[in-house]
C-alpha cells in the first residue's frame, strides 16, 4: 500500500507515495530544506490524512520549530492538540550525559520510542537527524548496528519513516558515513546543485524497492507553503 | 561448462552466461538493482532450469524482500514451495553479537553454508552483501581472509556464486576496501551514470576468468519484470 | 521580529534583517571581511539602533582591533563609552591553560557570557571564532557539544549572535570541521573567489531557518566604510 | 644477454626481450591479463626456449588456473610433464597461519623457492601476486625488506622474474603500496584506459634499466590465444 | 603608521608599506624567493632607513646566506657593521635538542628573541621559517599556541615581522598546516603558477588588517637585484 | 665557484652548473633516469674533472649498477682504477638490521661518509636515495633530522652533492614527504610529461640558491650515452 506524502510533485515522483512500513533516507546538505520536507510528510499525514505522525529531533527546541514550521503555514499546536501530531525533543547539548541518563543505553532509547508508537498509534516517523546518532558510534559497525536498531523496529511497528542526513557541502554522498543507506528501503536525495551565481535546488529519488518512482533531477523551491516540487522540471547538474 | 544467468541481454554479454564453480563479484552503488539482478539469477536458476539456489542476506527481512521481488514478477513462496530456493537470513541488529551465537567464530557461519549446500544439492548462491562481513575485519588481511574461506569453500562445493558489493556513490572503485576483487574469478559492475539530470545505468564485464565476453558499458533498464539489459545499447560516461 | 543588521545590501537580502534569538554562523576564508563584517553587525546595533552589543574574541588585542575598526569608520571608544558595546578578549597564548584557569572547565566561560549578557542586557553578540573553541575539542561530539552549550545559553537569553568561522583557502566547506553548520539556525557564507588574477569578494545566505532571503550569491567590497553590499550585482564562479 | 618473452610485440617493445637476472614488476588493474601474460612468459620459456620455469600463486587453486590457461591454449598439465614448468600454490585462505606454519618466518618461504629454483635449474619466475605479502606487512620498511629478500634471492640465482601486482581500480599508480618499484630493474604496466564506453588496454614499459625500449602506450588484446600486444598501435589516453 | 619595505612594486601594492608593529605571513612554494624579499624587507630598514633589524633561521648557515645575499647585491658582513643588522640562526641539525638545550621550554628561545629586540631596539623582524616550529607541534592547538606566543611577545615589543611559511608543491594553501594565518595580522603569497611550460611568480597580498590594498596577482620576478614586483602586471592563473 | 655537472644542456640551465659545496635534490619518478644523471655528474667529475666522486647506494647491486652504466659509456670498474671513484652500498635486504650494525645509530653511517670523503678527497657525493633514510624515520621532525645531519656535515666538508628522491607517480610533488627540499641549496626535477599516447620526459631547475638559473621545462633524452639536455627544447604540460 502506498501512502501519500502530501508534496503533490512528489508523489507524482514516487507514483504515489511512499510504501507503508518502509524505511527512508532524506540526504542533503545544509539549507536544502530537509527539516521541512520531512514535517510536511508528518503535518499532511495528521491533519490531511487523519494519520499518527512522531517527529523525533535531537537538535531543535520546540518553540523555534513551531515558529519555524508557522512560516510554512503549519500549525503544529494545533496538530498537536488534534492529538494526531508528537514532538520529541529539543537540543540536548552534551548528547553523551543524555545517553547516559537514559540508562546508558542507547536500546531505551529506542524503547521509548516504540512506547510512544504503540500507545498513539504512530504511522508516520521523522528522525531529525540521524547525524548526532552516527557521530556518537566509535566505528562503522556501531554505526551501521545502531541505525539497523531503530529502522528495524519502526518496521517492526508498521512505521513508515524519514531519517535526515545531512551530507557534507558539495559532496556526491548520500549520507555523512557512506552506512546509512545500506539499512533503509529508499533514498531520496535533496541537491543543491552549485551553478554558476546561485545554487539551484533539486531533489531525486535515488533508489525506493519495490515500486516504480520517477529517475531525473527535479527543480523544488522553499516557498512560504513549504517546499514545492516541479516534476516536469529538470535541473542540470555539471558534470566533471 | 557455462550456466545461463537467465538475464537475456547479459548472457549475450557473457557469450553465455557464467562459467561452473566460480565467485563473481557484482558491484554498483546504492540503487542500482544488485539485489534485483541477483535474484533473477537464482529465481532463473531454480524455476527454468531446475538448479537448486540459495539467498544469503544479513541485510533484510524475508518479508519485505519477497515483497520487493513480487513486484518483479518474482514469486519466492511458490519458488520456495519447489524445493529449489532457499532463503537465509532477515536482518541483523548487531552483527558482532550475532556473530558471537554461531560461536563467536566466522568458520561456523561457512559451515553452516557449506551443511545446507550439501543437503540441498545448490548450484547457484547469492550473498547479499558482502559489506557487513569486511565492515567487521579488523585490517585488509582480515577482510582477505573471511572472504577467501567462502569463495573457496563454495567453489569448493562446486557452486556458482554472485557476492554483492555495494561501491561508494560517485567513485569508480570496483568495491568497498578494494580487497573484495582479489578474492574471486569475475566482476561484473552497475554504474549509475551521472549525466546532466539524472542517472543512467550501466552494466560492464569488468574481468571474467576463462572466458570471452563483451568489453563495453551497456544499458540497462530496471524494469517490472527485473533487470533488463540492452547488449547492443552502449552507455557513455563523462571522461575527467 | 526582524532585526536589521544595519548592512543595507545584506538587510535587503535578508528581507530586512536577522531573526531574533537566532544564532547565524558567518564563515569565510582568511580576508574575507568576517571580523568587519560582524563588528558592523555590532556597531550598527549599538550606534544606531541602541541595543547593547557584545564582542567576544579569543584572538585578537583590544589595541589592534579598535586601531583596524578605526580604520572603517567605526570608533569603539566612543560606543564603549555610551554603555551599548562590550569588548571581552584579547589574544589568548595559551588556550588550554586559560580554559585552566576560568575552572579548567568551558562551562564556565559560557557561566561568564551569561552573566555579561545579563548584566548589561545585550541583545547582539559576535564570537571572533569558533575555530579556537573546535581546535580544542578531542572529536566531533566535543566539538557539536561545545558549540551547542553556547548557542542554547545565548538563544536561551534572546540574544542574536553571529558565530565566525574560518574557512580552508580554496575550499567550499562551510565551516572548519563540517560540524558546525548543525547548531545554528542560518549560515552567512563569504567567498573569495578566485578568478584568473584575482579573488572576487562574493557574499550568500546559505541557510536562514524561519524567513525567506536571497538565493544568489552577491559581490561585495571592503571599504573604509567596512563591508558594503551589491544585492543586484551577482557574482560568478567557475564550475568545477 | 636478452631473453625473449615469446610475445611478439612485447618483445618488440623491448628490443628483444627481458635482460637476464633481472626482476620486474608488472603491474595494472583487475582483469588486464596480468596472470596471463605472465603465463605466457613462463610457458614460451619451457615449451618453445626449454627453460624451466616456476610459476607461484597463494591466490589461484591449480584446476582452475589450469583450466583459465587451457582456454588461452597453454596445456600446463603438458608443460609439467616435460620437466620445465613448475606450479607452486594455490590458495591461502589463512595467509597468517600458513606464513606460521612454513615456520612463522617469511624467509623460509623464500628458502623453499630458492631450493626449488636450484633443484630444477629454474631460469623463469612468476610470482603471482606481491600484494598479499605487501598487505601483510605493517609498514613500508617491513614491505619493502619483504620485497628487496625475494628479488635478491632470485637476482642471485640468476633467475628472470615477473612480480606481478594489482593496482587500484582508475589510479595511475605503478604499485599497491607506491614501494614496490624500488626494488626492480623494470616495470611493465597495463592500463585499462577508460574511455567514454569501454575500458581499451594499453601496454607500456615505464623503466627498464640496461636497455633502451619503447617508450608509447601500445594496444594489445587479450584473445583465446594470450595477450597480443601491438607495438604500432597506440592508445591514446584522457589527459586530466 | 606605515613602514615601507623598500621593494618599490610592493610597497605600492601595500599602499605605503607595512603597518607598524603587525606580523605578517610570507607564504609561498619552495624556490618562489621568499627568503630573498624578506631579507630585502630588513636590509632595507637597516641600510635604507636606518632601523634596527633581525633575521632569525633555523635551517640556514651564516656563510651560505651571505654568499647568496650577496648574489643579490645585499651585503650583510657591511650591514652587520653598521649595528643595525642581526643574525640569529645556523642549521640546527636535531631541533630537539636544541630546544632542549634552550632549557627544554619553547619559552626560552622566545624570550632570547625578546632580549635581542630590546638591547639593539630591533624594528624589523624575520622568522625564517616557521614550518620547523609547527613541525615540532603535536597538534593543532600547541601549533596555534607556540605561533601565537611570538607574534603576541614581537608586536607588544612593537616590532613589524615577517613570518615564513613553504607551502606545499601545487596547493593554493596559505600556510603548511593551514594554522598559522590566524596568528598574523596579514598575508602575503608568492605563487609560482604552473603554466604549460614553466613556473610564472606572482605575488598578492591576500589580507592585510587595518589599511587597503592591491587585490590582483602580480607578476614579479627574482633578479641579480633581488625579488622585482611589477605592480601593474597581472599574473593569470588557470582555474580549476 | 661553479663546478659542471659534464651534461651539456643542464649546465647551460645552470649557467655554468652547480655552487661548490651546496646540496641539490635530484627529484623524479619511477624510470625517469635519476640514477643516470646522478652517475654522469660523478663520471664526469672523476674521469673529465680530476676530481675524486663517491656513489652511495643502499638499493642497487654493484654488478648491476655497473652493467646498466656500462651500457651508457661509463666504465666504472676503469674510473674506480684511477682512484678518483668510490662505490659503497649493495642492496640491503633488511635496513633497519644493518642500521643496527653500523651501531643501532643512524650517525655512524654519517660518519662512515665523512671518514671515506676526507680519506679521498672526495669533491662530488651523490645518495641514491634519500627515500629509504625517510622511511625509516618515525615522524617528520625525524626525517628532517637525519637529513639535515647529512647535507650539512657533506657541505662542512665542501662536498657538492646530489641527492636522489623518488616521487610518487603523477603527482607534481619534489619530494616522498615534502621535507626533503627544505634542507638543500637546490632542486632539480625532472619529469615524465603524460601526453595522451606516452610519457615525456622533461627537466627544470625549481630553486637554486645563489645563482640565476633557467626557469622552463626542458626536453632531455635517456641516450645510449646517458642523459642528453636539451636547453633550447620546451616541454608542454597540460594544465588542470
Amino acid at each position: 500500500m502506498k501512502m501519500p506524502m502530501g508534496i503533490e510533485g512528489l508523489d507524482r515522483m514516487l507514483k504515489g507515495g511512499l510504501l507503508e512500513g518502509r524505511n527512508i533516507l532524506l540526504s542533503g546538505p545544509c539549507g536544502s530544506g530537509k527539516s521541512t520536507l520531512a514535517m510536511q510528510f508528518l503535518y499532511n499525514g495528521a491533519v490531511r490524512y487523519h494519520e499518527p505522525s512522531l517527529y523525533i529531533t535531537l537538535e531543535e527546541t520546540k518553540k523555534k520549530f513551531y515558529e519555524d514550521m508557522a512560516g510554512f503555514g503549519m500549525d503544529l499546536h494545533e496538530a498537536e492538540k488534534t492529538g494526531r501530531f508528537v514532538f520529541i525533543g529539543g537540543p540536548i547539548a552534551n548528547i553523551r550525559s543524555y545517553m547516559d541518563k537514559v540508562d546508558a543505553n542507547f536500546k531505551n532509547m529506542v524503547e521509548e520510542i516504540q512506547e510512544v508508537v504503540k500507545e498513539r498509534g504512530i504511522k508516520r516517523v521523522v528522525i531529525d537527524s540521524v547525524n548526532l546518532l552516527t557521530m556518537l558510534a566509535k566505528n562503522d559497525e556501531e554505526r551501521r548496528n545502531a541505525l539497523a536498531m531503530i529502522t528495524n523496529s519502526l518496521s517492526a511497528l508498521g512505521c513508515t519513516s524519514l531519517l535526515i542526513s545531512e551530507t557534507k557541502e558539495g559532496s556526491m554522498d548520500l549520507s555523512r558515513y557512506g552506512i546509512e543507506e545500506f539499512v533503509v528501503d529508499g533514498v531520496i536525495v535533496l541537491y543543491l546543485v552549485r551553478q554558476r551565481n546561485k545554487f539551484v535546488p533539486g531533489i531525486v529519488i535515488r533508489k525506493m524497492r519495490g515500486t516504480n518512482h520517477d529517475k531525473e533531477i527535479r527543480y523544488y523551491e522553499i516557498t512560504d507553503k513549504g517546499i514545492v516540487v516541479y516534476p516536469q522540471e529538470t535541473v542540470f547538474m555539471s558534470i566533471r
